[in-house]
């Protein structure tokens, strides 16, 4: 490396340092107004296309006959996936970053702050498809899903350590097209076991339903744990 | 958003300027030490889990009978590709990133100081898999490739459209798969020009080699139109 290069580095990384600190207060203020609304909050991070959108999709349609839900996804550009998940019937905010590759706590924040939204029993948090950014910053969520498609190959919890690292449990997607294309399951859980021991796995596929039903009871017994949150709103 | 995070935003934009004009500086410096060592240079960037490795396995495979070729791969952790793309018995190295997701022209500079190669005509290089950070990042390359693999969703173009804007051309990856995904081909193409119109779009599958001989015949045109790169090193 140029000596330049080497340079520019330790101010960047105080810099960067600086901005995940203030990040920090602000999920901390989060978390505590969460807790305030009686919302469990859940956000969703993979790379782009492991299906997101469509899983959550389908989560928001299975739990909105006992639960008022409600969702937040983050783009660089587009509103096509508040547009999609918005077929649920859920209310749904758009919040597009530019060139972000990450949610950021105070874009929650704001966007719930304009939302005009009533009592919610769950809140999910789609980000912005990337494995790598969004694991630096805490959004105040209660609970971390990372999801993995069965076309993405086996390795990547090994490739990308911290994201599963700062995730608190992980969910295989597109379990429909396993055979299609020859996926190695017991690879895929032994490098997920290898980053992350004893990690708690859901395997799904929000196209033919499978597996999700254990998957919302799993959402619903985290929610009804967390103290001063047991009470659900609807029937 | 709060005071806090407004006031800090200024200063990391500065600091990453001063990153990327760096990067530029190395980029220029490559980019002449490729000409002068008759290297036609091609860097493949997408979401990880599109294929890049199986690809590039498939094209270093294929071209060696006429050409000398070897390739670079960045990765945050391991050296699994390094291992992968090796099975084709071109010269390999691996580049970890650490946390960095992306490659940085010294990384690049530093990697081809060290690795002893001789002649090459093609030489490889596989980011990061990652559609946001690679983007800005020049690494003094001929070709800048981005590929979008037919399970991950046909509005990604539209979604990092900056990613789209910074490469050459395009490759589709995984077509053997099209069917099973019910992959719109008619609305992927057109969300790739809408972003950049005239685009070149490879269709391919690294699996069953189809639509290999097109790619495989343009890199050969590419190479040959660059100036003092005509002549061709194996018989």
């Amino acid at each position: 490396m140029s000596d330049a290069i080497h340079q520019g580095e330790p101010r960047l990384i105080e810099v960067r340092k600086n901005v995940l600190k203030q990040n920090d207060i602000v999920a901390r203020e989060l978390r505590n107004q969460f807790r305030g609304r009686g919302m469990f909050v859940v956000s969703l991070v993979s790379s782009p296309g492991t299906g997101k959108t469509t899983f959550l999709e389908r989560t928001l349609t299975l739990l909105q006959p006992q639960f008022q839900v409600a969702a937040l996804v983050g783009d660089l550009a587009t509103e096509n996936d508040a547009a999609r998940l918005a077929r649920s019937g859920a209310p749904v905010k758009q919040i597009t970053t530019g060139t972000l590759c990450h949610l950021e706590a105070a874009m929650v924040q704001k966007a719930l702050e304009g939302s005009g939204w009533g009592s919610i029993d769950f809140l999910f948090i789609e980000n912005v498809g990337n494995l790598v950014c969004p694991s630096s910053y805490d959004l105040g969520e209660n609970l971390r899903i990372v999801l993995l498609s069965v076309t993405e190959g086996e390795d990547k919890p090994l490739k990308y350590p911290t994201i599963f690292n700062s995730a608190d449990i992980a969910v295989l997607t597109k379990m429909d097209l396993a055979d299609a294309v020859e996926f190695n399951e017991d690879a895929a859980m032994a490098n997920i076991q290898a980053v992350r021991p004893g990690m708690q796995v859901f395997k799904t596929s929000a196209k033919t339903g499978f597996g999700m039903d254990g998957f919302l009871h799993f959402l619903a017994q985290q929610r009804s744990l967390q103290p001063g949150l047991a009470e659900v709103r609807k029937p």
